[in-house]
């Protein structure tokens, strides 16, 4: 990525990121039979304004032609490049649990560039046993195993009570971001990135939506 | 719920419904020893600014004073009024790989009072196994037994490529809101709500804020 898409896409705020996910996710299932791809057609399958679509690209250069469209592999590349996941990015997961177990079998975070290299629990009756062909090491290793994994990413399925005690040792491990799946809000130094999945959360948001119906106004969706 | 706060309810936004769940979320675990909870005090554990959580609050009605705070277990019963939470929801699940099982597993469900109450499958190897004390049953059989189980929710735990079709047969069997799993963008009538978990993306959205460090603009938590 030159200099001036660097800083072109640091203006990005997270709801355009996440916009950008989404378009991804879509041009990414889409054939490539070298047809262009028209904004229109990605704004409806996310499901937001032909305009959004069009500002949202426009920040990523120039891409596509007045009226011919976008070329699906070009801009899934500069999605890509915007979002940095234009490179691998390695992870441990900590805590070997159900959740754990599902996110290691998971396919869609490998097809992604992402890699969980390490697996890690608290449980010593744990701590040698071989899932998804890693093998469990002991939590208390990570300030030492997350440099030699070559580690950035953390993946946190734990209970929610030792959630925060994890979170803090692979901050000092080195850990630069952590996907947290324990329902608590985390407290962690500002130079390591979190972001939050609370299944809890995400059913109550739906049950709000059904109980409100149209009325539940979509204001994150849109800038 | 009376008519007013009803209406009242209803004018929240996404965004600060997504918030009062996180307010809740904190609220829930802190001790109840009868002493009051600041909006600085929720503030600080959620990270937003105190104003925002004022504002929030003020939406919900006359509750706490100034310069007391809030009691804390009338702030819960008013978020749970006012996300639709301060009644049981059933759902059915439908999936019963890896990742069902995980949610089945998880209590953070039933916590917040929802209940699965019926697990589907295509696998006709699966049918008839009981999974956390619930039988599977037959995807074919969605549309007679959701109304049975007086389910209004659906969790969507298949894969990709059966996603659409499986939430198309939840809609029809008359189902009101799907929590997806599925790293897919999903067509639903209007009247069906929907709310989609796509790990892949809270992973890119991670690597993004990982890679562009402070300049993410947090655009989205406030208002």
């Amino acid at each position: 990525m030159d200099g001036q898409s660097t800083e072109r896409s640091q203006r990005l705020s997270r709801a355009a990121a996440q916009r950008l996910s989404l378009y991804l996710r879509c041009v990414s299932g889409w054939p490539t039979d070298g047809e262009k791809v028209s904004s229109g057609r990605i704004a409806e399958a996310v499901g937001v304004s032909d305009a959004q679509v069009r500002r949202d690209l426009a920040a990523l250069g120039h891409l596509g032609q007045r009226g011919v469209g976008y070329d699906a592999q070009e801009l899934a590349t500069a999605i890509r490049a915007a979002l940095g996941i234009d490179r691998p990015w390695r992870a441990v997961l900590v805590g070997v649990g159900n959740l754990g177990r599902a996110l290691l079998k998971y396919q869609g975070f490998r097809a992604q560039g992402f890699e969980i290299v390490g697996l890690f629990d608290s449980d010593t009756s744990k701590v040698g046993q071989v899932v998804e062909g890693l093998p469990v090491e002991a939590v208390s290793t990570l300030a030492e195993r997350v440099g030699a994994l070559r580690a950035e990413l953390g993946v946190l399925t734990v209970p929610a009570d030792t959630a925060q005690a994890v979170a803090e040792s692979l901050a000092t491990a080195g850990i630069r971001g952590i996907l947290n799946f324990a329902p608590v809000v985390l407290k962690l130094p500002r130079r390591v990135r979190l972001v939050t999945v609370d299944l809890a959360i995400q059913l109550e948001q739906l049950a709000f939506q059904v109980q409100h119906g149209d009325t539940a106004n979509r204001s994150t969706d849109e800038e």
